[in-house]
């Protein structure tokens, strides 16, 4: 019997099914690093132990998405080794800050099932659950992907799409415990803008851009364990080029959103997340947002702000995400809606 | 007097001879993290404290290549650097596992010494040892290269040829002080496989692919302080290729191996090793596995598989070694003899 | 009104004005591991940290130059953000060795301005200090650049150029408390030269070369969080090609001088830099370095050498710097002149 895992094809899944994912993964100061090499990442939380001790965290947590990198990795190949796409995610939150020494461990249910009419594939979605060592909830998600069937004749399973929200309400997040921007240092983060600063409807060109290599993609998507052959092997893809993971966007837009929305320290949830286009080496990657909503939290010196943050190839000066077809814009490659913390 | 270096030739070699490799280097989460961004590594033991801790091994080691190639790089400025060819290692054991704050100091006897019939070069045998800042054996091994004389007229020395074991007997394998895989949580560690689940002759393909860059292979190697020019170099090759340090192979290879032998947590001995055909950037590298032999331990729990590790460019899904003539198949570019440690 | 951070442009400097500068920033262990995949660094302190402790430095510093990348990557922002070159630097001295933990964050004083006959630029003086959590000065360094301005038509201010020294006294060098190398491991160094073996006037050809990779001055660039654009995107220069970023060259050429120069173990001052010729991917970095002076310090067992380093795009054997007409020689990439202290 072979011993390799082929991944889960279409018809494995069952709703209701639970999935512990290996292998439990240990965050170090080493992650930080790595990840501060491979994206221009400069919030002042994950930069200085000094400034997040200043608002009330400490330790010293690592960024919010090398944690949901990390746990989003595990999942890989039991989910979406054979995906055909991953095709969107729902109601993440981020509950407990990861510091290094923490171990991170993720499980998913089967929630939904839905074959497409092809019959050569179906959409899986799962609730994935990430928790530290200590048994304490660090992020949770739904996601949905594509993924093929083994066998085209294997028969359908009942379809059940769940309902999922269309963006955390904004009771839902979590303020992290001890947070409080109450001394925050505007000079030291890097800019004087603070919650009433931002509107709803105002968008803001991040302006810097950055060219990708496959080594730094590779290496990114490695850090996190995540397995997908299209990333690393030219021989997986017709065109002989590795597809850069949809992450790896998610991380150079939000390093580069710092230029603009510098205080948006800390992401509280991702509402929703569409990768629109692929993106290889050699794609210069531009980013821009538009604030979507405001709230307010419980705790009065943080305040909720609900962004579009969106990666172009190329600049886009218009921030021009859709046509007037309804279609994305040509050079859009992620549309990624998130609640960010903010000083008030 | 000229103060650089110009590395050792043949006839500074003397059978008897002690050398102590600069410099010194402490280990540390760095080493992990970046180690991880270079290979697919997914074995539970090295990637969680939290998993290590529950097989007794605690703090938590790096994985065994880490020190492996920092203790082999220490050796190339005086053994390697005027090398033809790397032969061969035989009789590697790995003693103690690794820690980060370890600091590792490598030393060298000259075992042997054999001129080539052409009087231009020769074969130096070496035994080398890594130590920690406790003076505790890490590992040590056999490892022959031959190597350019500087003078072609410099008389020969006496030829002597080491016994070098074909393989590291059972019986001397070194399980880490505290191992016990009692408690192994399969689900963590990625796959049901345990020791009784192997069979000698065997073979196991781990069906990945990973495409070689020379960023990549360029900073795996420099985290070794390996310093052989031609692995940075392009004008150092008439081909302006950078050759890839056969280790970054072996790590690739080890890495890919977790798809079906995930439970071979520890590696306890290299036998042998050939680097059979160089490697280069836009190379894609596949690996499979042959279980050559079982043996029991002194602690119960623990098995040990010895396991033939081939690397190839391109994958050979008919896993062979050699053709009908004894001569390695074309895509073979390592041939890697080892035990290591499995639950039973 | 835009949230973006356009830089500061000539006429936004004012000679007197105190900018501190966003982000401060935690070194931790993770910064030595990537600094030694990116440089083929092999200096026994920063490598060691039982070699650090044997010279009296413990807790583990990491090299002197991971901590000026940092301290001055804060400055690019608001200094050199549009900056048309990278004139100078001078009067740079190490005070205080960083450690894993340290934070640092850097403030500048504006001591110099003075327009171009041109009209559309002029030159910006700064002198910069770091400092760590304990408010300790770790770096402090004068620099000046060439700056763009935003209105051709705003009007000159009046020039101030500041007095800086042609080289740090000997006397103003700061030696690390505790240093002492009364029992130096010239075996673990990897090289037996000692301060009086350098004369005045020698030059040592460091042999070895690297050739560079986009992805690799990338990684570098970014974990100093340096953000300027033309090191990053291949749409910022007409020629398609990513400038690789002057510290680059700065480490990679002192960490090829390990070979003649193991033992110049600290760096102790800068003393003027200049970036003579721009370095892009594919180009091969060798270097070579001169005695230019000696001295004594306080401490008995530590002197120091005042060293010119210079890197070059191809290997020059005989080390020119100047031809005939007094300009720089083809391909000398960098002119740099600093102090390092070594045992004698």
């Amino acid at each position: 019997m072979s011993k390799t895992n082929p991944g889960n094809f279409f018809e494995d899944f069952k709703v209701g099914q639970l999935i512990e994912h290996a292998t439990p993964r240990t965050v170090t100061e080493g992650d930080r690093a790595v990840y501060g090499s491979l994206y221009p990442t400069r919030f002042a939380i994950p930069s200085s132990a000094q400034f997040a001790g200043s608002v009330g965290l400490s330790p010293h947590p690592v960024e919010e998405l090398v944690a949901f990198h990390i746990a989003f990795g595990k999942t890989v190949p039991d989910i979406s080794l054979n995906a055909v796409a991953n095709l969107g995610y729902a109601e993440c939150r981020f509950h407990h800050p990861v510091t290094p020494g923490d171990t991170l461990t993720t499980r998913s249910e089967v929630i939904g099932l839905k074959q497409n009419s092809n019959g050569k594939s179906g959409v899986v979605y799962v609730r994935s659950t990430a928790t530290n060592q200590r048994g304490e909830t660090t992020i949770d998600w739904a996601r949905w992907v594509m993924v093929h069937k083994r066998d085209p004749d294997a028969p359908a399973p009942e379809t059940v799409v769940p309902k999922l929200a269309a963006f955390v309400a904004p009771g839902d997040l979590v303020v992290p415990p001890g947070l409080d921007f109450t001394r925050y240092q505007y000079g030291a983060a890097g800019e004087p803008h603070r919650f009433d600063d931002y509107e709803i409807g105002e968008k803001i060109d991040h302006v810097d851009g950055v060219t990708l290599t496959d080594a730094e993609h590779q290496q990114a998507t490695r850090l996190w364990q995540n397995t997908a052959k299209v990333h690393f092997n030219i021989e997986s893809r017709p065109d002989g080029n590795r597809l850069v993971y949809g992450g790896h966007v998610i991380s150079m837009a939000r390093a580069l959103s710092f230029n603009g929305l510098a205080n948006a320290q800390l992401i509280a949830a991702i509402n929703a997340g569409a990768h629109t286009a692929p993106a290889f080496a050699g794609d210069t990657i531009y980013a821009w947002s538009e604030v979507l909503d405001k709230a307010e939290t419980p705790v009065p010196s943080v305040g909720a702000l609900r962004l579009r943050l969106v990666a172009t190839k190329g600049r886009d000066e218009s921030m021009t995400l859709k046509g007037e077809d309804g279609k994305y814009a040509g050079g859009v490659l992620l549309d990624l809606d998130l609640w960010a913390f903010v000083p008030r």
